[in-house]
Formats: C-alpha cells, structure tokens, sequence
C-alpha cells in the first residue's frame, strides 16, 4: 500500500513538474494583470480548451476571441474617440461648408457650444457623422482618418489615441492568439474607422474587423473605380447587432467574448449560449485615479444589465483598479 | 571576352537549375491543368508574388485571393443548384402549407410544371426563396441545407452536389494556400448555405466566405437565444455587389480573383485595378461533351461583357474544353 501510495504521489509530483512552466509562461504572457480573480479565469480557461484530451479540448479553427473595443481595448472617455475625430473633421471641413456657421448642430461644434452639441441629440450626431463619414470614397476616409490619428492627442492625457490602448488587453490578445485563437474585434465604431489603427495597435488584421457599416456603393467613372459611403446605416454593430454581425461575417459562434458596457451584452449571451466551455469577461472602469471610474449611471459606456447578468451568470469582471497593474502602455514608462 | 561569357552561361544556368525545382513543383500541384495559357499565367503570377526581392513581392497578410462559386468553383446547370435545394424545399414543407396547392409559384413547383414557374420571374423566384430560406433560424437553415446536400443527386450526373466541384480549381485553391494566400469565396450564392460545404469541400472555412445575405434578427425567447433570417435582402452579392462585400468583410483589394460570369465582372475590375501586380481569371464553359458549353446567350452564368472586358485587358480565359485534364473528381476514377 505505501509503495502504491508512494508511486501515485511520484506520478502526482511528474504531472505537476509537466504543467508548471505552462503556468509560468502564462505568468510571462499576461504581466500587466495580478494574480487575480480574472487572470486566473482567463488562464484556466485557456489551458482546458487547448489542452488535448481534455473534455473542453477546442480545436484551432473553432478558438473564435471578440473583443469589444471602446472601453474594452482602448479607453472611450471623455467620449469616444471616433466622436473626437468627426468633430475635429467638421472643424477641418469647414471652410468648404460656409453654411455650417449658421446651420445646427454644426455650428455649435465650430463654436465649441457643448450644450447646444448634446441638445442636438441622436439626430444631431447623426447630421455630424454623416457630413465627416459619408459622401466620400473608402480610400478618402481611411487618408481622413489616418491623417487625423496621426496628429490628434487625447484631451487628458495628451497622448495619441493609439496610445491609449489597454496594455493588460494587449497581452490577452497576445496570449490568446499564442494558443491558437483568432482574434476579432465586434464593436460598435465604424468598421474602416477601426481598420486604419486595429492591425499596427492591436495585431488585429483589417478582415477580423467588425464594426458598425454604412450602405456603400461601387462607382464605375469611366473605368476609374471606387466604393462610396452612402449616408445610411446598413448595420448598428451594437446590443443585437453584435450576434448579427458575428454571424454574417465569421459564421461562428466565438468560444470567448469580452466587453465592457450593456451593448456587448447580446454578444456575451450568444458567446456563452453555445454548446461546451465558453468565456465571457466584462472590463469594469473602476479606476478614477490612472483611468476612469463609471458604470451604471454613464452615459457613456454605461454598464448596468451586463453587470447583473455577469453576476447572475458567473461572468469575469474585471476590476481595473484592483487587477490590473498598468492601464496604457506609456505608463509602463511610469518612474 | 569568352571567360566572361561562360561564366555568365554558368550564372544562367545555375539560376535556372535553382528555379526548375519550383516549376516542377507548380507542375505536380496543378495536375489537372494542361501546360496551356492559363496554367502558366497562374503560375508566372503566384511566383512573381511570392519571389522575396522580386519587384512584384506581396506580403503573406495581402495575398487575398478572391473566387465566385456557382460555374467558377462547381457547376451551375441545368440551374445553380441552390435553386434546385429552394424547390426540393417546397416540396418537402408542402404538409404544413395547404394553401401552396392554388398558390403560385408553389403550386407550379408542387406540379413540376416548368413553364408556369419560369413564367413567374423573378417575383416567383424570391417568394420560393424567402418559403424555403427565411423564416427560420440560421440554424434551422443550416440543418436543412445540410440534410439536402447529404441526399440530393444532380440530374445529369447522377453524383451528390458536393462533387460537383471542378477538380482544377479544387487544385488551385490549394496550390494558392501552399504560396500563403488566403482564399475567400464571393459568390451570389446565399452564404450560410455555401457555407455548409465551402470547409469539407473547399477547404475555405466559414468567415471566408461571402455571399449574398438576408437581413437577420438576434432574439431572445426566455434566455433560448437564436438569429433569425429575414424575408429580406441584405446584400445581393452579385455585380457590383461584390466589390461592396469584399470591401465589407475583408477591408482589403484582393490580388487575384477568378469568376465566370457577368456577375463577376466588377469584382475582376476592382481586383486589377489596384496597384502592382495582378491577375484575373475566367472559368469559359467550352466543354459540352464533359461539362456544359455556354456563354454570350445563357440564361444562367451569361458571359459577355466579361468576356470582351477580358479580351481587351488580357485577363486569363481559361478554355475548360482544352485546358482541364479533369473537369470534376469523380471522372478521376472513370477508366
């Protein structure tokens, strides 16, 4: 019986020893997140889908990862950022539309009138992104949009908006895509918008873009082609419009889904509805001090039923304040 | 002078011995092509693209090859074969649709009556279309176009829809990938229907394929989640459709393309008109004796304005009658 239970224990001390420089090198993988309640999710649930034999084993064409990306990838406050460049294009735009000096909600955004902005409402910001977003060829909007990112600088912290990337969210799109994951991003921006910055920043390839789209349409001007934005919206890429989109354009159901507001709620159910282990993980802005702290009562990014289902249904939610060693990647410059 | 010349003949053959080995490979990995026009232009192209320190070198992450499916990739006639799954459809859900016995164009389908449901055009065809495809979930969709594919024989072969395929251009496919392509179908074909096979049978998995798409729905029915299909067009990936949903979906120019069909033509003009090298193909039905021959005067996969697009800027035609060894898997095996 001892030289059984000795041989058990010995066979006990070689698999752990096997699995030890997994962990370790997950450790190495993920150095911006502590040792926390959502680290370690992250990473058991990884090692039971790619580990062979495994009764979770998933394989590699199946590991589909979405990712929102305001508030989830990169920070959305004061407001989000592609609100900031069709702003900043109206601005840009404006000599050429001599009537927005007298014309609303334009003139309120070339008079820097907030509160005549915000009254305009859905319909006013619906006018501003149609006059900066549509109208134009594809190839007109991405130069707008790269001219503009290359420039602009994020109002608090005075660094460029690709800068203002969550560093822990970078390792996770690393890790993941280490072990075989596809990596997406299902967000409620505009589609080529994100597709100017998402595969220098994130890794993410134009292809795994998902977003909110407008009608668009193929010209033909004596045999010289182009694609127009039409002022219409063909997809709504939030709330229900995220399982939508995902199953237009991958045709999967991801296996791992992360978010941050209630309009990645539907796309954290669809993830989580389907049949073996599934993630779903939800950032919480709980840090005032490096980052922003806001959910339930925020107009932007609010995070109210999400939160509740998360804890009904046992979700990730991560506490930035708590679990995240560094927030964007110059703090790591930090002295 | 003459040490000079043979050591340049040395150089020349030397180089060529290096280059031989290639063209042995492309020769092995595209059996069932003829060593006719259209064979080395791929070739020619695939090596001038993927030769590092070659003028005409694209990167792996830009090699998008682009490909139609209905006559480019499998066959089309005696109609496309999505048609034939809507009408065997009607027959099968005719139980639980009484009324489709005076209704038509059901009650035309219910009769095999031809004249009566060609008559009906297309208004006959999209109400077939929205009774067999819509209505129901995308997964219910999926159970049935599986179900369909499992058990349906084509007229005139007798074999399974599924091989079908064109054995040169299941080669192609792969000899693409081998060089670091991607290989995306853009098809008018619906795509949760493609994409029941496009994985066995192409070797495409389902976020590479595009395709024509009905509006869908995410609901929610007491936390049972589901997407429902609507009776409604989203995208008719057809024409200028397609640079549209390449555009879309992928967020790239593809570098190769290959189509049929006046419904191609669009998505062969954006493709070459990008910058640096590129090719476009045509799949031209020559071959009545193994295939079908048709072009200019076919009701389906008309070829016409593509065809003198082709000829005026030098576009690969492939000639299926003279060019394809095989033209699908099962004639492999005939004696």
């Amino acid at each position: 019986m001892l030289g059984l239970n000795t041989q058990t224990s010995w066979r006990g001390l070689v698999a752990l020893l096997l699995v030890l420089p997994m962990l370790a090198q997950a450790a190495d993988e993920l150095p911006s997140w502590n040792d926390g309640p959502s680290r370690q999710a992250i990473v058991e649930f990884v090692q039971a889908v790619t580990s062979e034999g495994s009764k979770d084993y998933v394989p590699v064409a199946e590991r589909i990862a979405v990712f929102d990306n305001d508030g989830t990838l990169w920070s959305e406050q004061p407001m989000y950022f592609q609100l900031l460049f069709a702003l900043s294009e109206v601005k840009r735009l404006a000599p050429q539309h001599p009537e927005w000096k007298t014309e609303q909600p334009f003139k309120a955004v070339l008079e820097n009138d907030q509160k005549t902005l915000a009254a305009s409402g859905m319909e006013g910001l619906m006018k501003i992104v149609g006059a900066t977003h549509t109208g134009i060829s594809t190839a007109t909007f991405k130069e707008n949009a790269e001219r503009w990112l290359a420039s602009a600088k994020h109002p608090k912290s005075t660094k460029p908006f690709t800068e203002m990337v969550f560093q822990p969210m970078l390792e996770l799109l690393d890790y993941l895509r280490a072990n075989g994951f596809k990596t997406y991003i299902v967000s409620g921006g505009e589609v080529e918008f994100m597709r100017v910055f998402a595969e220098e920043v994130y890794g993410i390839p134009p292809e795994q873009v998902i977003g909110t789209t407008f009608v668009t349409k193929f010209q033909d001007q004596d045999g010289k082609y182009s694609i127009l934005r039409e002022p219409k919206l063909a997809l709504n890429d939030d709330g229900p419009g995220k399982p939508v989109s995902i199953q237009s354009v991958i045709g999967r159901r991801p296996i791992f889904a992360f978010g941050n507001s209630d309009g990645d709620l539907q796309m954290l159910q669809w993830t989580t509805a389907g049949e073996g282990k599934r993630f779903a993980g939800i950032v919480h802005h709980t840090d005032a001090k490096r980052e922003w702290a806001y959910d339930r009562d925020s107009k932007i990014g609010r995070l109210d039923k999400a939160l509740d289902a998360a804890k009904a249904q046992d979700w990730t939610v991560v506490d930035m304040a708590g679990e995240w060693k560094n927030i964007h990647p110059f703090e790591l410059n930090q002295p």
